[in-house]
C-alpha cells in the first residue's frame, strides 16, 4: 500500500517530531526518551497525573489526548506494540506532583507487562504511588464470563476522559482510579472491519477479506473477530453492533449514554454519520437518552476500513466528567 | 470499493440526518430544504452572516464548519456537485440579521452559477445585501497569469475562518468581504494524490494511478494534476509542494504563516505529521515563522489517498483572525 513516509523504520520518530513541532503550545518531548511526551504547561502541584500510552498507529490515540482535561503525558510505542518501561517511567516522574499518577491503558499482554514494570519501578525508585486502570471495552474479544480478558479499543477515549476530567477537578488518586474504572465498567464497544491496513515495514495487509466481505468484532490490530460475512447495508451493521452491545450491557428505558462512532482510518465521515443515524434511531426507539455524541476518528488502526460503536452508560458523576471541557491537539471540547 | 452505506442515492440526506442528530446543540435543518443547515443558536442581530457550501464528499468541509466564529449556515450539494440556488437562498434569508450575508465558496462553474443566482434572488426578493468571496487557492489548477481561474480546495478553511472571525468581531459587510478576499489572496495550496475515491452510486474509481505512482496537483474531485510520477519519499513530496507554493507566493525571511497539512480522506495522521515535519523544517530553514499549525482532515475527497499543504501569509489583521476561537462540530479552537 502506498504511504507518504520516508524510511519505514523511522515513521514513529518522524511522526512524533512533526507532532511536537506542530503543537509546541501543547506538548513537549522529554529529554531521555524522545517518545515520552508531556503537556507543555507543567502539571500543577497536587494534581493527580494521568498517563496514557500504547502502540502507535492508532492516532489520534494516544498522543492526541495529552492536554488540559485529558492526559498529562503519554508513552508512545512502535506501531501496534507497547512502549517499554523506561519512557513510561520518565513520564511518570515528570507528571508526579505529589498526588500520584494513574495509568490508563488497553488490556494487551505487552502493555500489561510494561506498564506494570514501570509502576513497580516508579514506586521503588521515586516512591510514586501509581493507580492502574485497564481498559477492556471490546465486547467481541472475550465472552462476558471472562470480561477481564477483553481488549481495550475505542472506549479508552471515555476512560481517559473520565480520569482526565476527575484529575482536573481535584479528585485524589483513589477517586480518579475509581471513576476511571467505573467508566470502563460502563463502556462497551463493537467494531466492524472492511479493509486491512499494512505495516510500513512490511507493506503487507494485516488480514484478508474478500471484496464485499466484512468482519464483525475485528480487533484493533487485525485480531480475528467473531464472524465474517457479506457486507450488509449500514443500517443493518449498526443494528448488529448496537444489539451486541445491549446484549452485553442492558440499558433500561430512561437511561442515558454518550455515543462514539469511531472510524478505523480510511472510512469517510459520510459513512460514520450514516452509521450514527441508525444508532441514534435504535437508542431513541428504546427510550435511551443520548447525552452527547462523538463521531470521527478517535482511535484508528492505520488505514484500516470500518468503524466501531461505543456506548458509555452515564450516571450523574460520569455525566459531569464527560461534559468537562478538554483542550488537546486532536480533541477540543468547550 | 466497500462502503458503509444504505441506498447509494440517499447517502447525502442520511449523512445530514445523522449529523444533525449528533449535534443538536450546534446545528439545525431548515424547513424547506433539508440540506440547508444553520447554527442552532440564532445568528445575533446586526452580525454579518457567513454562508458556506458546495458539494458534499469533502467532510468536514463544509458543514462541519458551521458554528461560533466560523459560518452561520451551509448549503449542502450532492457529492462533488454544487447545491442549487434554493437551499442557498433559504440559508441566506435565515442568517440575514440586517447586516448582509457573505458567501464563501470555491471557484467551480456550478457553484459560481448557483451562488450567483442565489445572491441575485436574495437581493430581489428580500433586499439582502450579499458579498461574494471566491476561493482560488489551488496553485496547480491554473498558471499565475490566470489566477482568477484557479479552483478552491483546502485553503477555503482559512478563508472561512477569516470571514467567520471578522463577522464575530463585528466587522461590517464590506470589511468581512475585504478580509476574506485578503485571506484568499494570501493563501496557496498544493496537493498530491496517491489513490482514488469512488462515488457511492457508481463504485468506480475517480481516476487511475499505478501502484507506486503519485499525481502532483491532483484536484479535489479527481481533476488532472500537473505531473504524474513515481511515488517519492515524504520529505521530497513535502519539498515539491512547498517549493511550488513559494514559487507562486514568495515569502521573505521573517514573514509569518499558518500551515495546514490536510488529509484527502484515507491518509493516516501518522503520514500527515511526517509530511508536516518536513514542511516545518523547510520553512524554518528559510526563516519563515509558523504562527499556527493545523494537521488532519479538513477538506477531503471521500476516501481519496494523499494530502495537501496550504500556507496562508499572515499580516497583523489575519493573525488576529486566525487566532480567534471557534466552536463547530468538526473544528474547535480555544
Amino acid at each position: 500500500m502506498k504511504k507518504l513516509i520516508n524510511n519505514p523504520n523511522n515513521v514513529v520518530d518522524e511522526m512524533i517530531e512533526g507532532y511536537v513541532k506542530a503543537y509546541p503550545q501543547y506538548v513537549k518531548q522529554l529529554s531521555e526518551n524522545k517518545r515520552s511526551l508531556v503537556t507543555a504547561k507543567e502539571t500543577r502541584e497536587g494534581k493527580v497525573g494521568v498517563l496514557i500510552g500504547g502502540g502507535s498507529g492508532h492516532e489520534p490515540a494516544f498522543m492526541g489526548y495529552v492536554g488540559d482535561g485529558m492526559a498529562d503525558g503519554v508513552a508512545v510505542g512502535n506501531i501496534f506494540a507497547s512502549p517499554p518501561p523506561d519512557p513510561i517511567l520518565e513520564v511518570t516522574r515528570t507528571i508526579d506532583k505529589g498526588a500520584g499518577v494513574v495509568y490508563v491503558y488497553g488490556n494487551y499482554a505487552g502493555d500489561v507487562m510494561n506498564f506494570g514494570m514501570a509502576a513497580d519501578l516508579a514506586d521503588l525508585e521515586y516512591g510514586t504511588k501509581v493507580g492502574m486502570v485497564l481498559v477492556t471495552d471490546d465486547v467481541a474479544s472475550a465472552p462476558k464470563e471472562e470480561i477481564e480478558k477483553r481488549r481495550g479499543i475505542a472506549g479508552e477515549f471515555f476512560v481517559t476522559k473520565a480520569a482526565g476530567a476527575a484529575a482536573e477537578k481535584g479528585y485524589d488518586l483513589e477517586d480518579v482510579v475509581r471513576v476511571a474504572k467505573k467508566a470502563n465498567d460502563h463502556t462497551r464497544t463493537m467494531g466492524v472491519g472492511l479493509t486491512p491496513c499494512s505495516l510500513p515495514q512490511t507493506g503487507k495487509p494485516s488480514f484478508e477479506l474478500e471484496e464485499n466481505e466484512m468482519e464483525i468484532g475485528l480487533g484493533h490490530h487485525g485480531e480475528p473477530g467473531i464472524e465474517k460475512g457479506e457486507l450488509q447495508p449500514a443500517d443493518q451493521v449498526a443494528e448488529r453492533l448496537v444489539n451486541d452491545i445491549l446484549a452485553d450491557m442492558p440499558l433500561e428505558q430512561g437511561e442515558k449514554v454518550a455515543v462514539l462512532v469511531n472510524g478505523l482510518g480510511s472510512t469517510t465521515r459520510m459513512e460514520l454519520y450514516i452509521m450514527f443515524r441508525r444508532v441514534e434511531q435504535i437508542l431513541t426507539e428504546k427510550g435511551i437518552e443520548i447525552h452527547r455524541s462523538y463521531v470521527g476518528d478517535y482511535s484508528t488502526s492505520l488505514e484500516m476500513g470500518g468503524c466501531s460503536v461505543t456506548l458509555i452508560k452515564l450516571d450523574d458523576e460520569l455525566t459531569e466528567l464527560v461534559d468537562q471541557p478538554a483542550d488537546c491537539p486532536m480533541y477540543v471540547q468547550k
